[in-house]
Order: structure tokens, then C-alpha cells, then sequence
């Protein structure tokens, strides 16, 4: 099957310029052309999607997310951390995660995601065959991590089965669907011994996927590192030989300078999750500190419980503002570099070099934007993506190939079934 | 003509909890009867609105914007805010300001701020009598001030006029329409001398309308003024005598701890615009030492210049986000103090006490939003209205007692015409 959008606003990604009354042609799962309308070549037997009064831009991408924890979202906000995770998060999870429950949370998080052009995402839960599936069954793309704890997991209920359990998924999911890569997910090392951190990373390393753990998000957390380890929380994963340019750190907020020139030397990449931090009171990631080390940094939402949106729009016009007020100067984080960490950054630190811009031979993961909006005009420039667009003004998207959403419809599969499921889910919930 | 709202979760306002499967009547211009569908009277002769899988709350309301501004919107993002006004901002103004850019670009918010459901707006431009004709065209409710600057304006080429100007502008607007409140806008004590701010207060306080000025809003402006007053921008008021409850300061970030003490004493109130602060990284009001002193704090989006929108649900989510995050306490500014700065903080500061909450007797300016969405289940409660809402999710929206949106359709004005000439008047500063 063939698609070629005509008539579009063309936006390839951060560092490129918009090109006016463009097109894209699609053929399978592949960008094949793209250019100027005067340009466009004879394409037979295509679909043609007219997109005057539209912008095409890459597929947005989420760096971290408990795909899952969509049924947590809004039950217990504006608390502490601790008391957040120990008195609501835990308990909750500990009655009410399943694999049903899994299945149909993260396909309410595919609901939520695709309808705001996010094309793929890298999750990390409990049941992470379970999230696999309904990510696939979506047609979203993912990079799914296998939770490991050092205590009894919904899943795995005996901690010292966690490596097994995740080369069996591994085993899997490696290579059984284009959409999907598996990844390990060691939750951080204060849920992970030395020994689980270790083993697990060599596990990734092994088979060639990524090795993600959440990393100094809170102070406390930090400290309580450095008391045990007698080592930051960055130098403790270094001093394990974890950090490569296979590890994705998630947060990575109370790093110091020693810990920055320490991760740009060793190629490990972050994630940073703004809004996550701001709602929990972490802190602030030193985001251009980083890049200024040139240290990859992606973006993500983190789960639905922390933020409560799953929306990539609303999480880059945070990290651009975020930015310049931590540095009280505003020229810094830029709107397109803030763009970059959704996009052409995640793709590069999760592994998936096709995809994140808009280019022949790329992967076809893209998104339509519907422009003729009384908030998006004038419209200058791709600014406006970052500082004004939302992820509702999305009308179309298309993942490897296949229109998944159209005119804010999903077509990949039965959003009502899922949308029922989840309330009889969230029923005992509210109980 | 009579409506009857019916089996919608009604959302009366922050300290009121949700009332499912409710209905809530309006007579005219005024909400006549509200509780649940058991109950519900006898209302002949009435428009019914199903709501089912609706939330029904009060109509937001943007404490300080600057609507012509829209023009501007992502003209020159991420500069410096002094290069930003001095290079980018004045020059522009200089060139574009016309009494018809005016009308048609107050249109254009007025149509972004009732499609993302505010329903009142304190303005503050030059041309003020044509954003009180555009906003009032528009079906909108909004206090109008006229802007003072103390050298020549697009509108009033000889300062020594300005009061006079402001004056005559009171005349013609004071009781002339019943959706328009006019009101004094003296831009700043950095662009407006003393003699030119104390004779603008005298006339607001004489006419009994509301009196705005910018106030300490960067580091660089509270040094200015402490350099040529010896007074604190916020002393320097109070010196002047400025400081009453008819005083609106907006900003208000570089203040000591004296100044909130003073600030509370008087009993001035503040809008904050944490955006707009954010993105010329002007720094953070300090919102909850305010609340802590009960002073009334409302929410504003400032101009689509430095923003660049004027979502106020995005508004809401930045202002309890980034207070968790300043204090570094999650439990600081919790999401229904942030529902109550934009909706009943903002009515009472701008001496409108019959808009902000719905209850039996104020004023019909209510939104209509749409639950049935990925992004917004599971609703356990109110706070998603901050944490996950978007102004795209409104469906309906009714201002004093007239439906001006319905299925985000606007039926106030034709909004195409709007945005045709706003593509037109555009299309000079894009050439
Ligand atoms: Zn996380
Ligand atoms: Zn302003």
C-alpha cells in the first residue's frame, strides 16, 4: 500500500526549515520521496491524503512511561514522594496489577498517545509481555523494558527468578514483530542489589538491547546512595561497569559536576522527565549541562501517576520553559532543541536510528497536524509545535507505514472496547 | 430563553466536590437552579443539553492578558527579554499597532480563549476601545484597560494626553454594555513616571474601576527602580499610595519578604503569569508565601508574545507544577488552589463576584467538557482538570447565559472572517 500526502506543511525534524505546499510519499513501511507539490513524482496506485492547511512532522517519541499505570492516573496527587509511593502507589499496585490489568492500562495509554502524536514509546512495567502485546495490538511502536525489583513483584513473585524471567522475555520478543523491542528495566539501585544491577546489565549487553534504570531523581534518594555506597548514585553505577552507551538513566536529576564529565565520557544517555519532577518536587535535571557535554538527552512523560498526561506537546513546551527559568536565561533549551529530545534524541538513545525525522529511507512514523487553528496563527514558524500546539490538535498518524489514527479517530482498534474495559478496571478502584 | 443542562458531573468550583448525574438551569443570564437529576424542577419552555459523559464547571478566567498581542505569537522566541522587547517586540508595535490590528487580533484571541473556555478576560492594549468592541462582538466578558505608557503610543501620540484619553474611554464603556468592564492599564513604573501613575490611580479610584500595573517582573526592573526611587518596586507603590484593594498588580516576582508583608497589609492583589515568567526567564513569583499571607492571587497568560498561548488549563498545570517544584514540596499549591486562582481569585480580584463558581444566582459563564476521552480516564476526581485537561477538550461553552461554542464550533462570530484577516494582516510581517 502506497500513501502520498500532498499539499502539506512540511516539518522533517529540529534543524530543518518548514517547506511549504511539500509532500511525502510512503510506499510499505518506508518514506520513499519528499519534496516541493512542483516536484512530486508519478506515484501510481496510492492513496492520496490532501493536506492543505496541515503540517506533517515526525512521529513524537516518549522516552519513559509506565504504560500501565494509566489506571493510577489522578488517584493520589499534589503529595510527597515517600508517602505518594509507599501510602497510594505501592498498595495500589500491589491489589490491582494483573496481567489483564496491564493489557488494557496500556492500551488505554496507546488510546491516550497515539491521538497525540506520540509513535512510539519506551515503556517499563511489571507483565511487560502483557504491555508488549497490547502496544503491538495497537499498532504502536515500543521499546518495552522488563521490570526487575529485588522484592516480590506482581509478576515475578520470587525476586531471584528476575533474570530468568527477563531472558525468557527476551527470548520471546527479539526479533517476532517490527513493532516491538525488548529491553531490560532494572527499576533503580535502591530497589536493585549491586548484584541484580550487574547481572541484568550483562543480560542486556548479551543479547544487544538496552539496559534502563531510574537514577537520582530525588535528593533523598541520592543520599541514601551515597550512605550505602559511599559513591554518588551515578559514580555507583559507574563503579559496576553499567554505564555505556547501551544504558539509558532515567531522571538523573542530582548529578555533579564530577558525575556530568563522569557520563559524558562514558556515553550513557539520560531521559529527563520535567513534568514528573516538577509534580513530585525531585528537583531540576541540568538538562544544558548535558548538552553542552554532549550527552544525549531524551524526554518522557514518566507514568501516568506522576504527571498525570501522556501528552509529548505539553511535555517539551514544559522542558523549554523549565530550562530557561532553572538558568534565569532565556535563549536556553530552545523550542527546537526541546523538539530534538522528542524525536531525533530518543530515537538515537533507544537504538532506533530510523526513526525521529522526516527523510527518504526512514521509517514511516508521522504525524498530521491540523494548523487551521485559532491558537496555532499566525503561524511564524515550527516554534509554535513546542510553545502552542497540544497533542489534541493532532488529526492523523501514520506508524511503519499504516494509518492508525484518522481525523482524531483511532482505526487500529476498538478504542470503546478498551475505554469499557478500563472503567470496570478503575471500578474497584474507586470503590 | 431558558437552558437546562442535564445528567452532567457537575463541577461547581474548587472547594465544592463533583455531583454526578446532575443538572444545572439557567434563566437569562443567571444560573437558577443546580443539584442533582432526582431533584431536578419543572422547566418548561427550556432548551434541554444532554451532557451525559460531560463535565459541567464555571467558565475560566484569564486574570491579564494582552490580546491583540496574537499577532506576535512565536514572532521571536528563546531571546533575552530586554533584546526580545527592544529589538523585536517595540519595533513590531511601532510598524503594526492600528486600531484595526486591534479589533481583528483581539478577535483572534477571543476565539482561541472561548475554544479552550475562558469566558472573561482582563485586557490591557493600546486602541482599548476596539478590544472592548472586538471582545464584546465576540460574546466574551472582559475588563477592559486602557494602556498608559509615558511616551508616544500607537494610539495616543502625545503622553501628556494619556489621562484625558483614558478618561473619555471610561465614559463611553461604564455601564454601555452589560459583558464589558472598562478599567485603568498603567503599563509599569518603568515606562510611566509618578505623577503619570498617581494621576492614573486618582482616576480609577474616582470612577470606581479597576487599576493594573506591571510590577517588578524582572530582576533588571526592580534593580532599575530601587536605583532611581530607593523604594522596592513594590515601596515605590506604597509611597505613592497606589496600594489599595482596587490595585491589580501583575507579576509581582522580585519581591521581599518585607514587600509580601506590606503587599498583605494593603490589600492590592497580584496576578501571576508563571508562563510568560517562565519563558523570558524572568523568575518565580512567590505564590504560596503570597497565599500564606491571604493575598488574593489570581492567573493570567500575559500576551500570545511571551507565552505563546492563552490555554489557561496549561496555565493552571504550569502554576501548581512549578510552585511544587520551587518550594521543592509536592504538597505546595495543590491543583484546586490552582482551579480557584483562574476561576474565583480571578473574579473577585478583577470586582466581578458573580462569575468564578456556579451556583444559583451568578452569572451563566460555564464550559462544557468532554470526559469520554483516553487523556482523561479514569476521572476519580477534579484535580485532572490541572493535571490532564486541555482547553481542546471543551465541547460547549456559555457566556452569560448565551451558548457561544457549541461541539467546538463558535456561534458568536463568524470566525472564519477573523481568521482571514488576521492571515492577511500576517502575511506584512511575514514578507
Ligand atoms: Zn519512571
Ligand atoms: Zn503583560
Amino acid at each position: 500500500m502506497n500513501t502520498l500526502f500532498t499539499h502539506c506543511t512540511l516539518f522533517p525534524g529540529t534543524d530543518s526549515s518548514l517547506i511549504n505546499d511539500a509532500f511525502l510519499a510512503v510506499s510499505g513501511n518506508l518514506i520513499t520521496h519528499l519534496g516541493e507539490m512542483n516536484d512530486v513524482p508519478e506515484f501510481g496506485n496510492a492513496r492520496i491524503i490532501d493536506c492543505r492547511g496541515k503540517l506533517l512532522m515526525p512521529g513524537l517519541i516518549n522516552g519513559h512511561n509506565h504504560c500501565a499505570m494509566t489506571l493510577f492516573r489522578g488517584l493520589a496527587d499534589d503529595l510527597a514522594l515517600s508517602d505518594w509511593l509507599h501510602h497510594h502507589i505501592f498498595p495500589a499496585e500491589k491489589k490491582h496489577v494483573s496481567k489483564e490489568m496491564v493489557y488494557w492500562c496500556s492500551r488505554l495509554a496507546a488510546a491516550e498517545m497515539l491521538l497525540s502524536g506520540t509513535t512510539c514509546v519506551a515503556d517499563g512495567y511489571f507483565f511487560s509481555g502483557e504491555a508488549a502485546k497490547a502496544l503491538r495490538d495497537c499498532g504502536m511502536r515500543a521499546v518495552v523494558g522488563h521490570g526487575i525489583v529485588d522484592f516480590p513483584a506482581p509478576s515475578v513473585s520470587d525476586p531471584a527468578k528476575n533474570i530468568e524471567a527477563v531472558a525468557s522475555f527476551l527470548d520471546e520478543w527479539q526479533g517476532a514483530d517490527p513493532l516491538i523491542t525488548p529491553a531490560v528495566f532494572a527499576h533503580a539501585p535502591y530497589t536493585c542489589s549491586p548484584k541484580t544491577l550487574i547481572r541484568a546489565k550483562e543480560l542486556a549487553d548479551r543479547r544487544g538491547v538496552r539496559f534502563f534504570t531510574h537514577l537520582a531523581e530525588s535528593q533523598r534518594e541520592a543520599e541514601m546512595i551515597i550512605d550505602l555506597q559511599a559513591q554518588t548514585p551515578l559514580g555507583h553505577l559507574e563503579h559496576l561497569g553499567i554505564l555505556n552507551n547501551n544504558a539509558i538513566l532515567i531522571h538523573t536529576v542530582w548529578l555533579h559536576d564530577q558525575d556530568l564529565d563522569l557520563l559524558a565520557t562514558t556515553g550513557a544517555h539520560v531521559v529527563t522527565c520535567p513534568q514528573s519532577n516538577m509534580k513530585l518536587a525531585s528537583g531540576v535535571a541540568r538538562v544544558p549541562d548535558m548538552l553542552k557535554r554532549n550527552i544525549t538527552v531524551g524526554l518522557g512523560t514518566d507514568g501516568c501517576a506522576s504527571n498525570n498526561s501522556l501528552d509529548m506537546f505539553r511535555e517539551m513546551d514544559m522542558l523549554a520553559k523549565l530550562h530557561k527559568l532553572s538558568y534565569l536565561e532565556a535563549t536556553t533549551l530552545p523550542a527546537q532543541t526541546a523538539f530534538g529530545t522528542a524525536t531525533s534524541a530518543n530515537a538515537k538513545l533507544l537504538g532506533l536510528p530510523d526513526i525521529g525525522t522526516l527523510k527518504v529511507g526512514m521509517k514511516a512514523d508521522l504525524v498530521v497536524l491540523d494548523l487551521q487553528k485559532p491558537h496555532l496563527t499566525p503561524f511564524y514558524n515550527p516554534d509554535l509545535l513546542v510553545y502552542a500546539a497540544s497533542g489534541r490538535d493532532v488529526e492523523s498518524v501514520m506508524v511503519n507505514g499504516r494509518m492508525v489514527v484518522e481525523k482524531r479517530k483511532v482505526l487500529s482498534f476498538d478504542l470503546q472496547e478498551t475505554m469499557t474495559k478500563i472503567e470496570e478496571i478503575a471500578g474497584t478502584l474507586k470503590a
